[in-house]
């Protein structure tokens, strides 16, 4: 019987792993190098820790499953909830601020289809106990700094921000007073997702046309894209939300990440629990997912019992930024890198070619052989295909002379080597080949 | 409501993490450098991925749900089944032999109880289309070359081995026939676990006393350990399995670990589809568990419905390796580590102390600083609690002649230093004070 692999999952084989593991490479080093610390949580948590957050609308879309204990778990199918229980259980003792980040693997109940993963990755970067917008502009600026390093520059990407106190005023100005708005930002967060038929139909369903879907789609489709709205609606909010916003404008010019930014009031994100600066990154000419969703929830950690903790963050999916990447054709490449292949000149070479390997590799290098004893020129080819760097020959020279031939499989340059020279020094002799 | 972390799974808070992730680091060096290429794969399978190759017994050992499709589905207990299925998907178009490793995370439902682990890592190094023993040899290897890494010597830690072959010979002589010892394997795999007297009556339970357990218990507390046995039991099984056997030690002595690996007759591994060499890591002076467990199975690939592929690996636990060198006091120790922090003498000085932080950043350094405008002596402690190596100061200095005051928070030198220097090559700038 044959076992299929789990459909929506990924098999990651050593091609793909490679692309995988310098997405991941990539977020650690950009993450590390603003002072960020890594941490992890278990791969499922007790399903109340979603139902809390997100109503027990959320079970469908969540893989669940009860032990003998009869507790009801969950797969994480997103990171902020561990991340606000993490901080709750030790919110007196951590050294404040606490800036983490977290490479979590999750899942989703989705139906399978095209396209659709069930399983994902995330970079989740956070700053928590920081009520000053300079940790939003922090947490935009470490975004850019890897869209930066990941090839992208502003003309490919944009970094669309709002804050829900504008998008608040909005509502409330259209007839929608602070109670009922949380389905408001819902549908406008997926307005492009339903297409204009369908987000009027709901739209007018939920608030009886008051105002009518139609109304409010002009005005997100046409002056809300400008920041001419942003001096409008900022003139009407509480002076401490304008004086915040604009303290966190002049902090992503400092940091030097502002031509990556744009204010868009159609930006508001759908989860309930953003409570201030809001923002996400899309392709500029290309009709992809966001790559990245995020912004301020500060009353999330008092929700799941603990004290009052300020935060904002973002999530970036793996999938996404790959697909971006890979619609600009702009995937780094990789191959298999070796830096030695030991070939023996004949079997009665092969003892002390183990030895040689044995060696090498405890010197740190990447070395290999062929497990089939076969002749040297098919020995070569073999090197040739697993991309390493130096070929190293032992054979007569060895027995003779106490040396090897080294290769330089890139240049062709070839060498005999003193045994006992390789073995001491070996990567400074390769380098010097 | 407060929502606990579900039991039996860890938190890993930034301090956790860093060991973790030196764990993994090394792992992932280790098979690298013996040319080990990474793969991954889904976090859950189908449950008959599972229940084909253990039977249905395994189901309750397992975190196992449907989903909307009534898929059956669990959460993988060990990696072994997903790397078999990923290998026989391909296994016409992969190039041999295939060396592949992959630090998986994976859950089994054990009664949560201390000390026991519902979730867990382990690093899985597999040889895939190699016959000859030289690849068991090359796995043993590349464990052992781990085990040094980690700081673990000959004294500390011992690789057993046996041959399936040659406790198959021995259980025939005690009058077990082939047939029937694939539960006594299971038996002995867990007689120290299960203690002398629950051990004798599953044993004659299973096999009515003959030969008695008292017997085989002697045989292999006092016979078996030696490699008096080997020589004993190597005349009875065919040339062709006695000379693998040869051949295996005489490779693990070419590649220089053969210091720390003994033959021991009592290690036959208790799952049923090891096939020939079988090997554990223990501690020597520590009744601790297992570290690492593997061996020869070559017929897994075709059970999931491929073709033969002979095969053979190990899984090593991250707990288990963790409490070893912990046991042993030579756990690592590591704090935060950060490159620069940098201090504004004034709020004046703040913006283009941001502008700094974000140059050294894109610089590849990393660099952090504080939320809260406070005074430079603070900063000063700030920077040291956070173990930064230098700290910049952005002041007075750099309005009046563009320097930056440098200092190093080790040898607690300072410097003043051109700020394009700095800017232009701050690494080299730092490296030199």
């Amino acid at each position: 019987m044959k076992v299929q692999s789990p459909p929506g999952m990924r098999d990651f084989y050593p091609e793909d792993m490679r692309l995988q593991n310098w997405l991941f490479d990539t977020w650690r080093r950009v993450s590390r190098s603003f002072g960020f610390e890594e941490y992890e949580g278990p791969i499922f948590e007790y399903l109340d820790l979603y139902t809390l957050k997100s109503g027990e609308g959320i079970v469908s879309e969540l893989f669940n499953f009860k032990d003998r204990g009869q507790r009801h778990f969950a797969i994480r199918p997103e990171m902020t909830p561990t991340l606000a229980r993490m901080v709750a259980a030790r919110a007196n003792t951590l050294p404040r601020p606490i800036k983490w980040f977290s490479i979590p693997r999750m899942c989703r109940a989705e139906k399978p289809q095209r396209g659709r993963l069930r399983e994902f990755y995330q970079w989740n970067v956070d700053i928590l106990g920081v009520e000053d917008p300079l940790a939003d502009a922090e947490i935009i600026a470490v975004a850019v700094e890897f869209l930066r390093q990941a090839g992208l520059r502003p003309e490919d990407v944009v970094v669309k921000m709002n804050d829900r106190h504008f998008a608040s005023e909005l509502l409330t100005r259209l007839g929608i007073p602070p109670g009922s708005q949380e389905h408001a930002f819902d549908l406008i967060d997926r307005q492009e997702k339903l297409g204009v038929e369908e987000f009027s139909r709901q739209w007018n369903e939920a608030y009886g046309g008051q105002p009518p879907a139609e109304e409010l789609v002009e005005f997100l489709e046409k002056e809300l894209t400008s920041s001419t709205f942003y001096e409008l609606v900022s003139g009407r909010v509480p002076d401490a939300v304008r004086d915040q916003f604009n303290g966190f404008w002049d902090s992503l010019k400092a940091l030097g990440v502002a031509d990556f930014c744009e204010f868009d009031a159609k930006v508001v994100r759908g989860l309930a629990y953003y409570t201030g600066i809001v923002f996400e990154v899309h392709a500029r000419h290309l009709p992809l997912r966001a790559v990245l969703g995020g912004g301020r929830y500060d009353s999330l950690t008092k929700l799941l019992g603990g004290p009052r903790v300020p935060a904002t963050g973002f999530g970036m999916g793996d999938a996404p930024v790959l697909e971006l990447l890979r619609a600009l054709g702009r995937l780094p490449e990789f191959g298999e890198a070796l830096d030695v292949f030991v070939i023996d000149a004949g079997p009665e070479y092969f003892g002390a070619a183990l030895n040689l390997v044995g060696d090498l590799r405890r010197a740190g290098l990447s070395v290999d052989f062929s497990y089939k004893r076969t002749g040297v020129s098919k020995l070569f080819k073999q090197a040739s295909a697993r991309g390493a760097r130096y070929a190293i020959v032992v054979g007569a020279e060895l027995a003779q002379r106490n040396e090897f031939t080294v290769k330089n499989l890139l240049t062709g340059r070839q060498e005999l080597v003193a045994a006992d020279r390789l073995r001491v020094g070996p990567r400074m002799v390769l380098e010097m080949l």
